[in-house]
């Protein structure tokens, strides 16, 4: 059982890093709500997910619904859905932590950094949403299917941003409940690093012919 | 002896990062030209390294002088720097590499991302020169102590940037030289990351009391 057990809503949750998170999530011993614009397809993806793990605390829902029953929210959609998922659930999002997992890739050179014009897509989120939610950044340099094989030790770290400590610290823990290493990176700012960093990864696997390169950070204790 | 001997200009070289660098290549046989604003100060910092390697071919010079006698021009400055530095060097980098590890930090605040408008500061130092100088980005994230230790193992990649994938290859095999690992990271664009990445570890020293966080890219063969 994790220190804290929260109840996760994990929006995009139907696609491989939301539900690769979720599994993982599960299997540590969170409550778990995938969240879709369809709700029929989150609850089958949450139910082949509990199938998956064997046990666990899985429901699925319309994002709306899933968002209101959760003290924190994962965003995990594609970078052009990002903003308009948000704008929709700015409401129910009020007085949570939200964790983006958005990284702005722009096809088709998704290998090649190509920021937006705020530089962070997740500190553009954050001053949409205003002092009321906490936006922390994260996971956006872990392979899905890596996530998935629940078996795995995965050799990545994950860089957490926030400008809140606290919901940077959940941010941290919930890697490690991932399986993963929780990195402290720092204010939310700091979120370009993990947001660019998925670019030259994709180029790496291409380059060197590998599934999946990682990033670890070196020389702490 | 490196698979290809340079003559290397390390324009900064007086400083601390510069002059790691310079004394890892001179150890790796290649030539070694310290520059710098003040000719005598460069002579000076070349003759200590000189001493410090017990031999190697490490000479000081004029920042335009030592330009104009080599093939690789390494920028080592602070960023404040970078824009005028490469301006009055100009006309003598035409037909050079310059590889560019300069960081856009911006003091007092260094361990937060803030990045120029253009993102990239060395992708603007490219635009700048034109296609004339083949740019490649490259060393922002090694600790310039760690350079400096000779009989050390460093246990942090270089991510290496360049559109030339020719000089791409020049400036990992001189990570390579180094006692480092060059990575492929892709485009000049992709610079991005090292160029950011640096905050993020000054922040992380800080948070962890630890003296030199590095990264390393996980899963190459």
């Amino acid at each position: 059982m994790p220190s804290q057990a929260h109840t996760i809503a994990v929006i995009g949750g139907t696609g491989a890093e939301g539900s690769g998170l979720a599994l993982r999530w599960a299997q540590a011993g969170h409550r778990v709500i995938i969240g879709s614009r369809d709700g029929a397809k989150a609850q089958a993806a949450a139910a082949e997910l509990s199938e998956r793990l064997g046990g666990g605390d899985i429901r699925g829902a319309e994002s709306a619904a899933a968002v209101s029953a959760a003290d924190i929210v994962v965003l995990t959609v594609p970078f052009a859905a990002q903003r308009p998922t948000v704008e929709g659930l700015r409401d129910r999002l009020q007085g949570k932590i939200l964790i983006d997992v958005t990284v702005p890739l722009v096809p088709p050179k998704v290998a090649r950094v190509q920021l937006p014009p705020t530089d962070s897509c997740v500190v553009a989120i954050q001053e949409m949403l205003g002092d009321g939610v906490r936006v922390v950044s994260a996971f956006q340099n872990v392979s899905a299917h890596k996530l998935k094989d629940l078996g795995r030790t995965i050799a990545c770290d994950v860089l957490v941003a926030a400008d809140d400590k606290d919901a940077r610290r959940i941010g941290m823990d919930l890697a490690d409940d991932a399986g993963l290493r929780g990195i402290d990176a720092g204010p939310l700012a700091n979120s370009v690093v993990a947001e660019s960093l998925t670019s030259v990864l994709i180029w790496i696997n291409k380059t060197y012919k590998v599934p999946d390169a990682g990033l670890m950070i070196t020389g702490l204790k």
